[in-house]
């Protein structure tokens, strides 16, 4: 790719988005109801009852992506700045494919208090946060003291996302293999966000024969070196018998391997080390573990990376903008792995009837099978939020449907008038 | 006005304002191009050189407004939900008059300090910030830490923006008058975040003959009551007898009086003891402390008031937007009372040569002086800045001219196809 002409690209945009009016105001009639005197009658509305928020403002539509620039991409810590044009696509990406307003919120701190204080400070305007790009494990401390603190839904994408992504994968997989998720040896390789997400998705459907790896080989109860509290809760949730080793030991007849870790970090000896018909998924980013066809060549049966140029992509694409608009549909409480797991379903469903070795996922590229997969997600995370008692309004698979319909329309007409 | 047509004209739109694309992502290039792996090359080029983030991003034309809910339109502290709705309309004023796109932030904490570090926490993303709606004095404190800390300007249009539209209809009442602004006594009533920006913008010019009031009479040096670091300073820059008093002493030949303070503060009396062709402004909303006609017919030579159903309307819609534009135009560092100044003396001439008693500043409600105004504001606030070592770079009255109406055009455009 050019650089030159990408720069050029964003130079010229200035930004992805902009604002539009939703209402007119010309008249001084209109200023009156929208503005001063009108909205006080608005602003009391909402003091009496704070819950009419969500009726008489952005809040029900809007989110804020929040990132400190500490793990961008695959670039590290670049800092808040060079954040930005990240989070503004991942904006883009949102109301183009779920018709939710997405501000970036570049952080210029790094400290997790200050983080968590940020986000609960700028809550009352968002309906969601999508909490991105921040390392481990401080990500996961922030998102979980927001989630315990905030009555709005805390989406996580680099775990909740990827994980939800990912099971989807895994469930067509295991489906065109033959083969049956609980007595299938799995092995996780990286424990970062993604590799958490990984772990608590597997276990929240009963898995126990799972084994996770970070630098320092396996993780295990007991293990002393490299451990925070959720490393911890990885060894509680993974390895039942506590074994130590070392990736090529641990990969030993294996059904699935799959790697949230660096590039180049699997072999084809270790794929050739697995079981029957191996499954491995290869999702480290922009360079995956082991590329599509060397890993064919070695022997998979199936193979997935993070990359468009190969067949099963594993894309956020499916992820964040589909669950956010559940969780906003219905007014979710938490991002909870039972409610991924329907999601991971729904997206499973949505790749269709002709599933095979090439074609475990819907194509994102193709604006069909995106937006039916979309639906499908918004509509199960939001299903399974009601019938939790996760939700706090009602709401019809119909209506989801529509919500987004409508926007995604006002958005591609606009998009349409946009030059190339 | 009918308050149920009001909250259904609210309830039906869920926000004033909503995203649209700026660049187009269909093709499988565009998505790389803007997003991965392209993007990456925009992050490493803002990563070497922070200050690109205003070339490639969305920085340079976004702020953010932020408000702790603590005093609201009149109503008080209402918290951060219910101050939603007015700053979702201001954000729609920024974006319909100068093309500005700004983001509500509602804050649910009241704590100074907390405010501060929300609002530097997020500042990267912003190329300024409008503080509204905080109760004073901590809105004074939350200002000038902002403005000593950060490297984006603070606009505080309570305190700026007022100050600056009522001095430029000060300009030129004082002309229509015939009267000279250095031999007039000025007499404030009210030290809220409005009475500070005036005594502020006047001191700011050398008028010494000024004197301001709280609740509590005259504020002089050597007060000990009701006093803060803030009337210390109204203190040092007004009254130079350090004359104890009430309002109705000080009025006392007054050539001006000027009202920031609360409905039917004054009284017909009190403007029959000025000095000549007295002058009156009662700038308090929604009442005012004295109706534009009782004001005539107590003697007032002219009289202005906040309300846009009598003549000489004092509307901040002639501030924030154009004062904003200035800054963003030319990066200014710093909101200063000289720059505050020079966009008066803009807003007083665009009023054109045919002032009146009845005609002190261009009508808001007429789009092309309210364009007219917008530009010349913008104008004088980035030349000032740029002489003044205040700007982070040079900018032509022509690119400012062209910006704000490019952008206008397309939300007008955008406008013109909504349903009244």
């Amino acid at each position: 790719m050019d650089a030159d002409k990408i720069l050029e690209a964003h130079r010229r945009a200035r930004g992805k988005l902009e604002m539009h009016p939703k209402v007119k105001v010309q008249s001084k009639e209109a200023l009156a109801t929208y503005y001063t005197p009108g909205v006080a009658y608005v602003s009391k509305a909402i003091y009496s009852d704070k819950s009419k928020v969500y009726d008489f403002t952005s809040k029900s539509n809007t989110i804020a992506i929040i990132s400190d620039g500490t793990r961008l991409l695959g670039l590290g810590k670049v800092g808040a700045e060079a954040s930005m044009p990240v989070m503004e696509m991942k904006a883009l990406l949102y109301k183009k494919y779920a018709g939710i307003d997405a501000v970036p919120l570049c952080l210029n701190t790094t400290e997790e208090d200050e983080i968590v204080a940020i986000a609960k400070g700028v809550s009352p305007s968002f309906g969601g946060i999508n909490i991105e790009d921040i390392e481990s494990p401080k990500c996961f401390e922030i998102v979980e003291k927001l989630t315990d603190s905030l009555s709005i839904p805390v989406l996580h994408d680099d775990q909740h996302g990827t994980a939800m992504v990912m099971m989807a994968a895994l469930i067509n997989a295991m489906k065109v293999a033959g083969k049956d998720l609980k007595s299938s040896k799995i092995v996780i390789n990286g424990a970062g966000a993604a590799g958490l997400g990984f772990v608590r998705i597997l276990s929240s459907i009963g898995l126990k024969n799972v084994y996770a790896l970070d630098t320092a080989g396996l993780i295990y109860r007991g293990r002393n070196e490299h451990m925070n509290r959720f490393k911890e809760e990885i060894a509680s949730m993974t390895n039942p018998e506590a074994k130590s080793g070392t990736l090529e030991e641990a990969v030993e007849g294996a059904s699935v391997l799959i790697g949230a870790s660096a590039a180049n970090a699997f072999t084809k000896d270790m794929i050739a080390k697995m079981g029957e018909k191996p499954i491995v998924f290869a999702l480290a980013n922009p360079e995956p573990e082991i590329g599509y066809a060397e890993a064919l060549q070695a022997g998979a049966f199936i193979a997935a990376t993070g990359r468009s140029d190969s067949p099963n992509q594993v894309n956020n694409l499916f992820s964040f903008p589909a669950i956010m608009s559940g969780l906003l549909s219905a007014r979710v409480k938490k991002v909870t792995y039972d409610l991924l797991y329907e999601a991971a379903k729904a997206l499973a469903k949505s790749a269709g009837k002709d599933i095979s070795r090439e074609h475990i996922l819907p194509d994102a590229s193709d604006s069909r099978q995106m937006m039916k997969a979309v639906e499908s997600i918004a509509i199960a995370v939001a299903r399974k939020s009601m019938e939790t008692g996760n939700a706090r309004v009602s709401v019809t698979p119909n209506e989801i449907r529509s919500r987004i319909r409508q926007s995604v329309k006002v958005y591609a007409r606009a998009e349409k008038k946009l030059p190339e």
